[in-house]
């Protein structure tokens, strides 16, 4: 299934065209490059603000055009692609481009605020921006208070908040959404080592990245993440006439479904769902002993509580499940190659 | 504030009339012994069935009478506790008084099925009882399924799915409840060694434990972790004229808010909120400024996701708070003595 | 079953006392009378603001006592009631004691704002109080704008937004929260003319009521509808071995069942369901039949969005019911006499 | 703003293909036809099966293709139209084309069942069709219970489930979506007589319609109404520089605003707020006198909770509107001609 021997694809969104040399959409967009499986992708993705705040003097609702949020480096055709099939994405490396990054509250944005949805007539929380400090050697992060002297060193942990392919019925969804098709599911476990594994629904898939986080906090609270550039490196895969019905991840250590929905505990049904028929499956046990096994040793981290649908992950580690090798051992092979 | 030379009290449940000797709500029931600030309790706790299914054969909608559901050992009145302080729980140990564990699926109760609020009009799950051997010098827990061969071992991780007090506005809650007063929470993180703050609603606050678990996944997805009879020593004190308007806990390397509320979003919004006010107040941040730290550093696991109220947990790092002394150090002190 | 020479029952809560007269929970608390079954009862009850809030210079949170809310007038015992048996309860009529009513924002109460669980860092909407005169001639309620010259009279519509028996599994509830036990339902269909069916929980179900309404629309927006005090006269029977898991109502031209619980779709399902139950068991038909019927048939008005739990109504016109009568026609046996 | 002397548009989709003369989404397809502002069109819809459910002996799973679910007729292009605007669609007359309609159960669909959001282990209801004569002259819909013999006539009330425009932000959304751009609503007062306000999102607006109802119940609770054909006729005027962030309706007699959302509170909070300000606007009164006024005076059906989001409509008589005419009288106008 692999070519090990393909060229890697080098592919370098135009930096004086940011605005249009990317992509908004899940669907609804043409490809700019063909993947053939088996073949690894350099590229490099803009932040969520689409590079308008860039200091803390820079509000979201000054700068932004709503219209050119959350940038998506792609659509990549993955060669021979159909729906049915499923498209492997494993992360190489994702290192951030510059040494800084930049978060914010957003007026009627996030999960302590009310928002257009949940629907209040409060008045919005203040918008105010915060400039990280990255240390790439240090591996560090530098959270700065705005309102007091107070200083923070986090660990750099770079990710995707956002990797997807084109969704089904024809639709064609924001770069703000999550869903069965992945997008903008904001999960801390999309990072470097990490395998993604997205259910095909259009010939060539249309698969695009794109919303780096330096770091983020699970759930993403406030609704944006220490949010910066990022080149990546990625292979991608094809597993033909495999159905991944909801996003799903592996790492060297886990196995992790995800859904997207709301309320918040459809999103944690859809995942435990999930787990516990790949669980079934992989170790060929019952349903109902796959339900069991997946309510003792589960792990149910929340990914996001602020996007157009909210994200659950449940992550189940490999040491508890003997003999099941996922996908065919992709993620193995890719992880060594 | 702490008399380190109070003798242990010893608290035994009768254990010829248990049904009776146990209690099913927070509240509404007279305590059964007076604890004095900074004295050790030693007693034990009935599993969640108050020890009705004990084979695979035994299932709980045919052995269990809902009325003696989820019991609990206590209340004890906490002396000098008044409504507006703070009791507190320093779980020494928790250990498992017998050799195995208990789990089921429960008709219309869990996650993944519908139940008499989340109403279909679909048939209920097949009922099935599953069976642990614990094993306390390994510290494993035999997960066996029924319909294959398959066994596993999972770590020993023992805890309590409930700790509370008597709730506000004269109100008496089911043992099957989680809420602002604590009860069925059901996070993993009530382990020995942990420390949980409880803010006081009634005079002697009317502290009740127990629903020990052998381990859980978090949301303990069926709705029945691995339930077994609990050995549970834990320090009292009380931190007066001190409120807590949710349950929270310390690690050694943890500080943990919890929210229970439907859907499951709420929980999650109660959790993070009353964890930025806590690192607001802690390190001398202003709320938007602890917003944003709490929005990149915190892990947010799901408790649970089947009982009256769904239970979230929002959990920073100490090592990023820097500082910050919670609840003046009394984890520290408990966990020195 | 309906003794029809019974004694009218007077039942005076002491006006001298009235905060200790009244009670504020459901179970709990002593029964103030005994009324048999068959037996009318005439009584008086006050207003959710326990007569605290009388001018629009008197702010709830400034003159209320959280403790003394929503006050209700009872409990009854109903001679002869045990677990699985209805308590009916028929409205002649409710009448508003005075000529004035009052509604208010509370902070952090109601259903356009956020709320200690849909936890928000937002400030509290203005808190603010209405005052309403209400012309029992002419059958109106006088809506005055407090930041222009508006005003309008819109009908009169007297109501309980709680009547309620006390809960199971010895659980005690604030009367601020509707549930199977009724309770803080605040449906405008619980006017006069209308019967409500309860299921009993404990010996002597413990009916009480309280929480008039000189009117509110449906989902009771900002929390608070027009409060008034009020003069009821009801009618109690009995269905002995007649279970009712949620609230029902009848009205002379239609069925309702009620669901309380959050999301608002959990409600709605509980409502729905028990509808299709209560239809499938009326017509003879089929669940699936039912469920069809219901489909095409049924009203669906919300009734809250701002209490503990939130209420539904699944509403179905008797004219749609042919040959079907409920309860063995104790409304129109109660509505005849 | 009205050309009344323009020409009624009959616009005919090829009866000999109809499943690619009509569409499956709202955005994302090519226009059919221009329609000036002022023009009336005559047209007719097909079935949410798009025909393929004629006989009980029909299974929708096993006779549907899903990409074919749920057709609309359109999309009109609306000459002059652009975001910002609002297009405005007064139904003249919704009358059935056949005799006959049509319902289902359909595995995981519908608000009694668990579905792929609402995940759960539990096997789907029994799908079942059922078949409905619809009388035009005596205005009735015959229902027939599939398991007895019972059949009862209910009222014919036709209505369109689906009316809308394309959605912002480059979406393309399914046609069994609903959202601020209308599509899926379900709402039984998209009946004649009835004006329809969308706000505009793209040059055109791109307006369509389909899923006739013979009539449905509040919520659609099993997912599907009396499904039918139906010849349609309405005028489509334009509202410049007019903006509606929510589908709104005005009958003869009521204002209505709807949200969907999920949960089920998030769409009666969008409906309630948007109403709340549309009379702040059009009474003059500030936010929190009408908050107080819509809490008294308010209808609040449930529309749907079925669709991929629920809704809610919050409905207020003009009688209690003095002085507000909506739009500028454009209903009236309407109506008139």
């Amino acid at each position: 299934m692999t070519e090990t021997t393909l060229p890697e694809l080098r592919y370098e969104p135009d930096p004086d065209a940011p605005r249009s040399a990317l992509v908004y959409t899940f669907g609804g967009v043409a490809p700019v490059a063909t993947v053939r499986p088996g073949q690894t992708v350099s590229t490099w993705t803009r932040d969520c603000y689409n590079g308008a705040v860039r200091s803390t003097s820079h509000l979201p609702s000054q700068v932004c055009d709503p219209r050119y949020l959350n940038p998506q480096t792609g659509p990549f055709w993955v060669e021979g692609a159909e729906p049915g099939d499923t498209v492997v994405v494993h992360f190489r490396s994702i290192r951030p481009r510059e040494a800084w990054g930049v978060s914010s509250t957003v007026p009627f944005f996030g999960a302590l605020t009310s928002t257009p949805r949940t629907a209040t007539l409060q008045a919005a929380l203040t918008e105010r921006t915060w400039i990280y400090a990255l240390d790439l050697e240090a591996s560090t992060v530098r959270y700065e208070a705005r309102d007091s002297g107070f200083t923070l060193d986090l660990p750099l942990d770079p990710m995707h908040g956002t990797v997807g392919v084109a969704p089904p019925l024809g639709e064609v969804r924001s770069s703000l959404a999550p869903g069965s098709w992945g997008g903008n599911m904001d999960t801390p476990e999309m990072r470097a080592g990490t395998t993604c594994y997205l259910g095909v629904n259009v010939p060539g898939a249309l698969l695009s990245l794109g919303d780096g986080h330096a770091r983020q906090g699970e759930g993403e609270t406030c609704g944006v993440a220490v949010e910066t550039t990022m080149d990546t490196v990625f292979t991608v895969e094809l597993l033909k006439g495999v159905p991944t019905p909801w996003p799903r991840l592996e790492s060297d250590d886990f196995l992790m479904s995800t859904g997207s929905a709301r309320p918040l505990e459809d999103a944690f049904r859809i995942s435990q769902a999930d787990l516990v028929a790949w669980v079934s499956a992989g170790l060929d046990l019952s349903l109902l002993d796959a339900y069991q096994l997946v309510t003792q040793a589960c792990l149910s981290p929340v990914a996001n509580v602020v996007d157009v649908d909210y994200t659950c992950v449940a992550k189940l580690a490999k040491a508890y499940l003997p003999g099941m090798t996922a996908y065919g051992g992709v993620h193995q092979r890719l992880r060594a190659a």
